[in-house]
C-alpha cells in the first residue's frame, strides 16, 4: 500500500512566456533515522545506525533492507520487529524506525562507520571495496548459470515496470526498483526519493518474504546501476540486474567479480550486455503476452 | 580539464535479438576518502571525514566543497591546501584527498557525524532539517529579491548544458551542475556519478575563486531536485536553482524558507516554478544568442 508518499501544492506553470496558476504533485522527502536495539535479555541497547532522505511508505523494509545489505545483519531469523519510535516533534511524523534484534544476535557493526568502501587490506580503491564485500555477503552467485532470462523478456520489462510505477506517475520524481521473475512475472516494486532507498526496501521485503537469495529473479532498475545497488544486489544473491540507464565502471567490475549479468540502456527493442552474457537466451522465444503479468492487485506494492 | 573520468570496455549489443561485439565507454567510479588535517602548529591531526563514490577528477574541488557545503569548513581563509595523499595500494589509485587547514582554524566536526538532519532540537523531522540549515548556513538570500532571471534565459540554458556536457556525451551516465549568469553565459560545469558531487565539486571551485556568495548566478541541476542539493544551494548564497527533472517535498520547503526560486522540469519552451516566483521576469526579453555563450576553451572545465 502507498500511502502518504505525495504531497499536493500550488505552482506556477510557465509556457511560451504566459503563465499560469496551477497545482502540482511532490514526491515526499522526509528523514528517517533508523535505530538497532540489540544485546542480550537483560542488557539491551539502542543505537543510531544511519539517518537517510528517504518517501515516507515501507519504512520497516527499508530499516531491515539497509541493515542486510549493509552487512550489519545477517539473516532474517536475527530480527525479531521493526517498529516507528514515537518522538516528541512538532510536526509529528512517523520518522524514527527502531529495528530490535532476538536477543543474543550479535550486529557487525564495524560496517556503520566506513561502509564496505575501506574495510579491506587495499587501502581505498574499487579493488579494495568489491574484496571487503566478498567477506560479508552470504550467498553464491558464482555457480548460478543455469538462471537465464530471455531477451524477449528483457525488452518487456520496462514497460511493465513503468505501468505500475504509481508514484512516479504522479511526481516524475522517484526512482523504482522491480523484481520480475524468468517470465517476466512483476514479483516486487519499490520507489523512493534515493535510488538505494528502493533497492532497500525491495530487499527488505524479499528478506521478510523469506525469499533470499533471490536467484532465478531479475533485479530492474529505473536509472543507472551504481557500485551501492550492485553491492545490494550481491548481498540478496541477485544474478540477472537490468537497468534502464548506464552502468559505472565500478558497477561492471563488481558485477564481473560476482559473476552476476549485468545488463544497461535497457530499452523495448535493444540493450547492452557488460558482463556474464551466457545468462541471455536469444533464441527459441515467444513472447510472454501480457496475461503473464500478475494482476495489478498481486504485486507486493 | 577532464582527465581519466572514463574507461573503453567491450560489451555486447543486442538489438532485434542479433547481437554485436561493441566497444562502450563507462563513467568511472571509484572511491574518495577525504581527510581533515587540523590544529595549532604543534599539533596537528588528522581526521577521516568522508569516503564517496565519486568520478576522479577535481577531488581537491570536491572535497573542500564537501566541508564547505556540510558546514565543517566557514571559508576560504580555514584552507591551506588540498593534495592527494599516496597511500601504499596495488591499484595505485589517487583516492584519498587531504584538506590542511590553516592553523588554528577550527573545523565543526559535529555535522560529520549525524549531517545536518538531526542536529536540531525538533527531533528528526524536514522542519527540524531546515532549523538546522539556518544555523550554519553564513550567506543572505533573503534580501536578494534583485537577483531576477528571464524567462527566455531559463528556456536556453539546459540545450547549452547538453552541448557541454563531455562525459555524458561519451557514457549517458552522468549527473551535472552548472553555473549560469544571469544572462545565460555557462560560467561552471561539473559532472560525476553522483548528485550531490557534481554540484559539491562546482561550489568547490567557486570558493576557489572566491565567488561566493554566489547571488546573481543561476544552479541548472541534470536530474532532480532533492533536499540535500538545495541545502549544498543555501550554503554557496545562490537564490536561483532551475532542476530538468521534479523538485521533492522536502526541496520545495526548503526553498521556500530561504527565499530560493525553485524551477523545475526545465526544458526548451516550459517550466515550473515552486517557490519565489517574483525573480523570472516573462516580458520584455530578448534572446541573448548564442553569442553570449562563453567560448568553449573558456569555460571552468
Amino acid at each position: 500500500m502507498v500511502t502518504n508518499s505525495t504531497q499536493h501544492l500550488p505552482i506556477i506553470k510557465v509556457n511560451a512566456d504566459k503563465s499560469t496558476a496551477a497545482m502540482d504533485v511532490l514526491a515526499l522527502e522526509e528523514p528517517l533515522e533508523i535505530r538497532l536495539e540489540h544485546g542480550d535479555k537483560d542488557q539491551r541497547q539502542v543505537q543510531n545506525v544511519s539517518v537517510t532522505m528517504r518517501t515516507p511508505g515501507h519504512d520497516g523494509e527499508l530499516a531491515t533492507g539497509f541493515l542486510f545489505t549493509e552487512g550489519i545483519v545477517k539473516s532474517l531469523d536475527d530480527i525479531e520487529k521493526a517498529s516507528h519510535c514515537f518522538i516528541a516533534c512538532a510536526e509529528n511524523k512517523e520518522n524514527v524506525i527502531q529495528v530490535s534484534l532476538a536477543p543474543g544476535a550479535v550486529p557487525n557493526l564495524q560496517n556503520t562507520e566506513r561502509n564496505f568502501y575501506t574495510t579491506s587490506s587495499c587501502g581505498v580503491c574499487g579493488k579494495g571495496s568489491i574484496n571487503a564485500i566478498r567477506t560479508v555477503g552470504s550467498f553464491d552467485t558464482q555457480t548460478t548459470d543455469n538462471d537465464t532470462i530471455n531477451a524477449g523478456v528483457l525488452y518487456q520489462i520496462p514497460g511493465i515496470l513503468r505501468r505500475h510505477q504509481r508514484i512516479f506517475d504522479d511526481t516524475g520524481g522517484l526512482h523504482a526498483s522491480a523484481l520480475f521473475s524468468a517470465q517476466g512475472e512483476l514479483l516486487l516494486l519499490r520507489e523512493d526519493v534515493g535510488r538505494h532507498n528502493a533497492l532497500d526496501k525491495l530487499i527488505g521485503a524479499a528478506l521478510n518474504y523469506n525469499w533470499l537469495p533471490l536467484h532465478q529473479t531479475v533485479l530492474l532498475l529505473s536509472g543507472r546501476a551504481s557500485f551501492e545497488l550492485i553491492q545490494k544486489a550481491v548481498m540478496a544473491g541477485i544474478n540477472i540486474v537490468a537497468a534502464i540507464g548506464a552502468p559505472s565502471s565500478l558497477a561492471v567490475q563488481l558485477a564481473q567479480e560476482f559473476n552476476i549479468t549485468l545488463i544497461g540502456f535497457l530499452r523495448n527493442d535493444h540493450f547492452n550486455i557488460y558482463t556474464a552474457a551466457h545468462r541471455v537466451l536469444m533464441a527459441n522465444y515467444e513472447p510472454a503476452g501480457e496475461e503473464n503479468t500478475i494482476a495489478n492487485e498481486n504485486i507486493q506494492h
